[in-house]
């Protein structure tokens, strides 16, 4: 766990000014840089110590044999797992004739800024080595989003008080030793030493390295360049072999003398590309690196990202921490999404290892919905990745015996990764859930070529899987036996609440856009006695209520499951997954993350005001909390029933999930989904927002510890502006064309003219909730500028 | 497949009169001798050709790691796999200088014949070499009932037309070459040369090896002695290594020369016994089989069957390979118990490596209610060795977080070996399974002893987990959720009628074991208010009925799930496991293998003749048998709602599970539980035969296709007879005090004089049946003797 202050809390940047190796590779996650396509962990950039050394290319991945005691049709045979590539971000550091390296000597001064606005991360330090002599070294590290294969550091070391001979060795290093395999001796073999070596050149500065994998049979190059300028008689010189590529710089500084250098470096990868046309990727990119220089770089990153925030920002008066986590969280988000370009989005992004690098349907539910309304062309980029994994679903729904598309619980590739399948391919919701996304991002852009593209077959393809896993009973009712919802704590059951729901959007919707594109749908060989299938089954969809209770069961028998016994559940036995087996998890009433609670979010027109209440109250009692997915919701939900006070708490455990490393595995990457929540419970909890069928809604209310809340999102080609205060929003029309919207259930036009409405009073709801002992969210302490 | 006929239909014997190398493996299986210590596959005396040598000693086993792609909390890490020991029955002979092998050459004449009443496999061969040497070869080979360390072999060798050079290499051989070892290579490492050599000692004609594993560190003893009966001028030599001790006996032979030799074998294995201990051991048992020699063993065997048969024997007048079928059975059920001695009695007895050597549920509800009224020490025997496992047993229901103890799914040791916990873990009912055999010996032979040592402690032990397993939800009614029945193609289901049921006798079955047993249950800590607990929990329990369709679901909602598309499902994809996944399987009404047709079977008491009829034709329309323990209980259930031809087909199918080789895995050793399912099918379908709280009820009503079924019986401490035909059944009293007996619901007195009743008619049943198309069982075609 990151102690608290670990970070300076400031509007516009994640600061650390003092090293602590003890979460050394959390800060690696949380510093780590990415455009979607490549992804450098924050590693210090003389590479030791670290905590886990991380350069990803997004896709980019080995497989490795998924073992069974007890093998079963169907089971995936292989994983995708996905690899430490070429790091190129290594620069060693000889000081005198000793390495620079922070475990040895004394660290004077110490600082990393990740910048929000300028997109770099800027290091500095000021060492003195074990013999006492003093060196300064500045590093800016971007991976730029607007050069997609190119990465640049800029690097200066500064003698202090003496004349100091230094020796730099920038690097390209291949196979690096990775910290931790996990317990399979297979796997770990396989990714022991995943690339092998097919090329390594060097020439005319230029160094250039081409591994492929040995399983998959990927392919990656990878290059670097160097400015460099020290004093005269600086000698440079270059060596390579298969897994090291190393440029050294030899100098020798006067007091106050520095030497400066520019590192850029490349990244290209392929399946089919020969190493010959790899290898010319790479160096052309370099090529325009240069041209642009480093300056250009910048600068271009710095306007960029102006105008991200222009059409994203969020900002939070009253809590500071709040404010900085979303923007952090809104950063992260871009940088794993930026330039996707039809590979996927995964659940850590490119910042660690965590889960494979696999990719989960957290992304179409949480991380989606954001971009939707912020930066909506990497949604159409992260879905049309999903269409062009189809064949790949399709073959997998024909293997389980279904139509349609099944596609996968996790991967990278496409193929299903999961290895247990109660908590993987049962999961059927993951396909309604792409469904909602791709409904979701049709309705905010009108982006015609997509819908008829990539959005209909997707939509065609899960409204047939649906209709081939659930069945008519005897009465007439339409049941989805058998499936897992998002809550893990329940397993293999019946007519989940949540599953069924978004299986009778992902009907409807698929209706739909067939009668929006007849002639696209024939393509597909829909008829018209398909969708009416799809559109009774939808109509007779059975949704399972507890009239005892009042409540909805989260599938059919939960309520009459036996209670977990919280009572004698100490707080070390959490999360309950790993402290009691399965079994008992799944015949109980406990609950892992929102299942009901996230269907009343997101189709909140299926459940009356009274049922959310008593709901929210039910779950409340029941849910643990031990994914990192649920906090957003339950802020939601907790809003939208009345308990604001409640709602703040989950918004904080959400907005400080990795920087506060709340889960304790931030080591292994930072929680996308999570990141998505602060903004989620923000705008979507207190903002009330709710989106769908050209209706853009708000209903803000605040909790005591925010004073203001403002955010812009895009919606139909406008750019909004919305500010909350406590007795008020204003809603401005930035960009685009005239809007009508609802505030608080009432409709009006927005055009020139900024609109302000009172927000009604929100009296104390009248039902008390709890959650399990122990189990309460941490209170917000709200954290002042400075303090 | 075997293909018929294989083996002679004859009342006494298995004989087979031609070798068929395609069906060599299943051969070894059916001809494979035992005495429950030892087990010797039925390989050629020479070895090689072979399908896959066997030599077993029960409890003996190596450990294997468990590997999952996805681990959980309660996984077990380690499996435990039966090990292929020094193999003692390998006689190599060579004739000139070719070995006598019979893949090539020419085989005039050859016979096996594993006789029933001797206990032995006889073998003759007339062979001629590649070169046109002749010779006639004669083993006999027994591991003897009465001797529980010792096999024989006595082999003889004889030149047919002209003088012939023999040399005959006898040998004990440690870590032999296994011919699969299923598709987990580091399993497969670990299984391939199991035995670390400790000693191998040669002298006075004796020759030791001692082996120990490496992992499970159990320690093996293996020692031979020879007698050979030679014409002047044979030569004898020992040799040893590490993994070979050999002796070689070579002499030249006149025509119609016989050269003949007796070899003892013997075995000991200990966990903790020092390798002295063992050598010594493994000598002494030696020279007691030496005292006795091969006349007293071969007499000695023979008296014991004849013993056995008094007691046990079934006739079926009618059907001669019904007939043998059921003597091979009972053959074959002695043979894996008569020396278990608180070992454990596997799936597969000690007559192949299938299921790992594993003991499973069916022991307890297929294997030992016919023992208890057959051959009762056996059952006395099986259970202790339960109980002796119950420390282990208590570990893992406290691992899984309940009270009592939650025995193994599958185990050789005890530990619970299996690598899937849905089908595992989840199948509870191997508890209360377990203590019905415990009850329902104690109620057979009112062993007192057995009752308050082993009884009462597995009894309120398991007591003790149904309690902690279920719960009494807001009506009170006691429920069990999350379990998995016998079908195992419904998994993690809700009060599964069949677990319900047998709880529910569990629980009070333990209540009624306190109540006799007051001051022993003290010493276990049981209370007036535990107990009360139990028979609460027990009055209340679940037991689900749709009274839409008037018929018992098998758990909870299953009746409302969609119905498996058996249209659509070619007879190439069964069993459906191997072509369908698990959560297909799951979420349909396609029933595995009997279940709540067990349950009825069973817990008679608690269903009502018509609910029977009903139940019976609802689950027959449903029910694959993907399993070798479904057709047996169909039989039963057939007979007693009136399918007699129904249930005839069913006792085929039972009968012939091997000899038949139907379930295409005969291979891997032979189905303990199948055996036991034709005289299950007999006795308790055809003789209508249920017992319980003291009393023995008989219903007999035979099939067309058996003209005459006599059975013997012993229940508490009296031998019955019972000869039924279709008009009348007669009842004697070989042994033991008068006794009650039930006949078609009329109570009668048996003492001194044959009692005869008339069979009521029986109407043919209002219900039709049918099963799933396909799925039928096979006509019986009744075999004529000789025929």
């Amino acid at each position: 766990m990151i102690r608290h202050p670990a970070f300076e809390v400031e509007p516009w940047a994640l600061r650390e000014n003092r090293l602590d190796l003890d979460v050394l590779a959390q800060t690696e996650s949380v510093f780590a840089l990415s455009n979607g396509h490549i992804g450098l962990r924050g590693n210090l950039d003389e590479g030791e110590p670290h905590g886990e050394p991380g350069t990803y290319l997004n896709g980019f991945y080995e497989l490795r044999p998924l073992p069974y005691a007890e093998g079963g049709y169907g089971y995936p045979e292989s994983g995708q797992t996905v690899v430490n590539v070429t790091n190129g971000k290594l620069i060693r550091l000889m000081v005198g004739d000793e390495p620079f390296d922070l475990r040895y000597g004394t660290l004077h001064q110490h600082e990393r800024v990740l910048d929000l606005r300028a997109g770099t991360l800027t290091r500095t330090a000021h060492w003195s080595s074990p013999t006492g002599t003093s060196v300064r070294v500045r590093s800016t590290r971007l991976v730029s989003f607007t050069h997609r294969a190119i990465a640049a550091i800029r690097y200066e070391v500064e003698a202090v008080d003496r004349p100091t001979h230094l020796v730099v060795q920038s690097e390209l290093v291949a196979n690096e030793t990775q910290t931790s395999q996990g317990g399979d001796p297979r796997a770990a073999a396989v990714l022991r030493s995943p690339l092998v070596a097919e090329e390594s050149v060097l020439g005319d500065g230029l160094s250039i390295m081409v591994h492929r994998t040995r399983a998959s049979g990927l392919r990656v190059a990878a290059g670097m360049w160097h400015e460099i300028d020290g004093p005269d008689g600086t000698l440079t010189e270059a060596q390579g072999s298969d897994d090291v590529s190393r440029v050294t710089v030899a100098t020798r500084l006067a007091p106050g003398g520095t030497l400066r250098m520019v590192k850029f470096f490349s990244y290209g990868w392929s399946r089919r590309r020969s190493r010959p046309a790899l290898h010319d990727q790479v160096a052309a990119a370099l090529a325009a690196a240069r041209l642009v220089g480093w300056e250009g770089l910048r600068d271009d990153q710095r306007r960029f990202l102006d105008g991200f925030w222009d059409g994203a920002d969020v900002e939070v008066e009253g809590d500071a921490e709040v404010q900085q986590a979303v923007r952090f969280g809104l950063f992260h988000l871009l940088q794993s999404a930026a330039r996707l370009e039809e590979r996927p989005l995964p659940a850590k992004g490119l910042t660690g290892s965590g889960y494979d690098g696999h990719a989960f349907w957290d992304t179409e539910i949480f991380v989606l919905p954001v971009l939707t309304y912020t930066y909506p062309r990497a949604v159409a980029d992260a879905l049309a990745w999903r269409r062009s994994t189809l064949p790949l679903a399709r073959a997998r729904a024909g293997q389980l015996g279904l139509r349609g598309a099944a596609f996968p619980w996790r991967t990278i590739h496409g193929e299903e990764c999961s290895g247990y399948w109660p908590a993987g391919t049962a999961a059927f919701h993951v396909n309604a859930d792409i469904a909602h996304a791709v409904a979701q991002y049709v309705d905010a852009t009108q982006d015609e070529t997509f819908d008829g593209r990539t959005g209909l077959h997707v939509l065609v393809e899960t409204a047939r899987l649906w209709l081939a896993l659930g069945h008519h009973d005897a009465a007439g009712r339409f049941r989805i036996d058998g499936v897992t919802g998002p809550d893990e704590y329940t397993a293999v059951a019946d007519n989940n609440v949540y599953t069924n729901l978004m299986a009778q959007r992902n009907l409807r919707e698929a209706a739909e856009a067939v009668a929006r594109h007849p002639a696209l749908a024939a393509a597909l060989d829909v008829t018209t006695e398909e969708t009416r299938g799809w559109r009774e089954a939808a109509e007779a969809m059975t949704v399972p209520y507890d009239e005892r209770l009042g409540v909805h069961p989260e599938s059919e028998g939960f309520t009459q499951h036996a209670l977990w016994n919280f009572a004698t559940t100490g707080p070390e036995r959490y999360p309950l997954l790993l402290h009691f087996p399965y079994f008992d998890l799944y015949r109980r009433q406990v609950v892992k993350q929102a299942d009901v609670v996230l269907a009343m979010h997101l189709r909140g027109d299926a459940f009356t005001p009274a049922q959310k209440a008593r709901n929210f109250a039910y779950y409340e009692a029941l849910t643990v909390r031990d994914s990192s997915l649920s906090a957003c919701t339950q802020a939601v939900i907790a809003a939208e029933v009345g308990h604001l006070e409640l709602a703040y708490r989950y918004l904080g455990e959400a907005a400080l999930m990795d920087l506060a490393d709340l889960e304790k595995n931030t080591v292994d990457g930072v929680h996308m989904a999570a990141l998505a929540g602060a903004w989620i419970a923000l705008v979507a909890g207190f903002g009330g927002m709710r989106a769908g069928g050209g209706r853009m809604c708000f209903a803000p209310a605040l909790p005591a510890g925010i004073t203001r809340l403002a955010f812009r999102l895009r919606y139909r080609g406008s750019l909004l502006s919305v500010s909350a205060t406590r007795e008020a929003t204003a809603y401005r029309l930035l960009q685009g064309p005239p809007i009508t919207l609802t505030h608080h259930g009432e409709r009006f036009d927005l055009g020139g003219e900024e609109v302000t409405r009172p927000n009604p009073p929100r009296p104390a709801p009248e039902q008390q909730v709890h959650q399990p002992p122990g189990r309460e969210p941490r209170p917000r302490r709200p954290h002042e500028p400075g303090g």
